[in-house]
């Protein structure tokens, strides 16, 4: 099976996943537009923080299709429950520049890190399928740069946890941390691309 | 004519449908937030149901793409008919969620079953119309395939159809159907996968 | 300029704008859901309507492509007010959906015409715009079908122009009219698909 | 690494969030449909505005892009800052459209030009960052075409600055200003596409 309907369908979750985001932002009708617009915040927040995460993981998506050969029917299985959680982020992150400020603080950063979480894991789950005995790897796929991918990689899912188990102490921690950790990405991302 | 803007057209209709499922999400305001993420458990098992059932007609419907060679007007009519029908999974799918719970659990059962029987039913006929006399086949495509896929996608219909008359007993037991035909369909088409 | 990429933007703006019609969807909570699903039938025939109205402009821009060899700066931009045009459609649905039955019905009748009035318009310029001197067309696009695109297309404004001006009289007419001609075009288009 | 599935991502930010649009679309109930769909026109100019200066861009973009021979990671992640202000656009958009006749104008006006300034300044840092030592570029890439990117491209952020700063005056002249910006761009574009 030839790979390139599956980047389109998944070009397309990413980008509207994305681009619904926009939806999430809101002001209050009734008050005052300026003092509105500074205020939300934490919307502008959440919107940078989910949409870079989502384009960051986009560009990884990007590396792994590139080592990749070709698809089957289970590594498509797959993909489709990786993308169910892509499309599933905007939720929590509305909660989460909705509630960060309010008693429900807590309840918004465990939704977020917890689909945080369980992307890392599942985009872990694709990749480790492709590669298991370079199943469906490219036949002059580096075996450095594979074993780079799943080292790298690896880091995602406890990292991700972490920052949402902080939000069991500070839910306004956890949420700097998810900030932190797509500002580090953006920043790894950029250099990485510098050194190649 | 080429068959590869249906497939971009196709595939962005799969994917908008399914990632607009996640605007259905919605918490009640006002109740304590960490409860209300608990209570609607109905809103996340409608949307994985709804995402999975989406992605695996997706990947059915690159299994039938890849036995085309290319299409003609009255294919690409019917596949407007079929993508109209898709798109409109996410509205049944919202009253699922809402209802399952209260009075309307039986309409809104019967509502969604509906939408996906004919889901199935237009995804036979546009397999009918392109397999009949081998009219829009390439030309090595092998008649043990394709005859393969026809008596696979015809217990579509009525299956979908049974799990749809059950809500007249039993709204809850359809739905738990519906879920159970996703579950079955994933793994199906994992294990298809393997084994090619 | 390659052609392709306004393919791709296209087909995504049709996509979209066809799938976002099933946000227009939606029932008056607070009343038994199963009579509620029968009374909206209006819902789901404007719904009907803009999707196969949207999908037929989509087969048809398709075979203007088709016969389009590379595309400059004007078309893109004649192009993007078409689209501007399709994106707009479900808004002028949703009018006509929700007001048919009550007195806004002539107003939403005209703001439908009108927008699928302007639709006509926008495809007959870009077609021209390509078509005029074979500014844009393949060396080997055939002169009979070139002249049978332009007259066929011609037919476009003046009847949605006049499916229009019957809402002065009779807005239920004029919506009815919009549906018969959906219907019309899907046959032709089959029958077309057929002959060929 | 290959380009395509960069334009294929950016494709659809530029296709969904100008169809996004759309939904800013609203009537108040209640009143005279006839009446009010006319007193709504700051609704129709904002979309006609925000979608063309989005298909500009995005005829830009094409541009840019035919330049690239192919992209790094740091151009990836800047195309990800640069496409999370594009699908921002249609939120002051709705800003912008319902507060220029209410109090809310000025704060409306300056978050609108403050998106379009920031966009025309990620604009120019892509361009930049791959025109930089011909770094991206295609071998065969004219020095003349990619010097006149440049200069043309330099003019965006001042021209938007001032549009922005404008509403400090006066917000409904600064509104009027992005409309006829859109439109120059637009006729701009057209007539330089006819002398090529």
């Amino acid at each position: 099976m030839p790979k390139n309907r599956l980047e389109a369908f998944a070009d397309g979750i990413f980008a509207i996943a994305a681009t619904l985001l926009t939806l999430n932002l809101a002001v209050t009708e009734g008050h005052p537009l300026g003092h509105e617009l500074l205020i939300i915040w934490p919307q502008y927040a959440a919107y940078a923080i989910s949409f870079v995460t989502i384009g960051i993981i986009w560009i990884n998506h990007h590396t792994v299709m590139h080592q990749i050969a070709h698809v089957d029917r289970t590594f498509l299985t797959l993909s489709v429950l990786f993308l169910a959680v892509i499309a599933f982020i905007p939720f929590p992150t509305r909660l989460l520049a909705q509630h960060i400020q309010d008693d429900g603080a807590q309840a918004a950063a465990l939704a977020y890190g917890t689909t945080l979480t369980l992307t890392a894991i599942f985009f872990n789950a694709i990749w480790r399928y492709a590669a298991w005995g370079r199943r469906l790897l490219r036949q002059d796929a580096e075996e450095k740069a594979v074993q780079g991918i799943s080292r790298s990689y690896a880091f995602g899912p406890p990292i991700y946890l972490a920052a949402t188990v902080v939000a069991l102490k500070s839910p306004a921690a956890s949420a700097a941390l998810f900030g932190a950790l797509a500002l580090f990405y953006t920043l790894e991302s950029s250099l990485f691309g510098r050194r190649e």
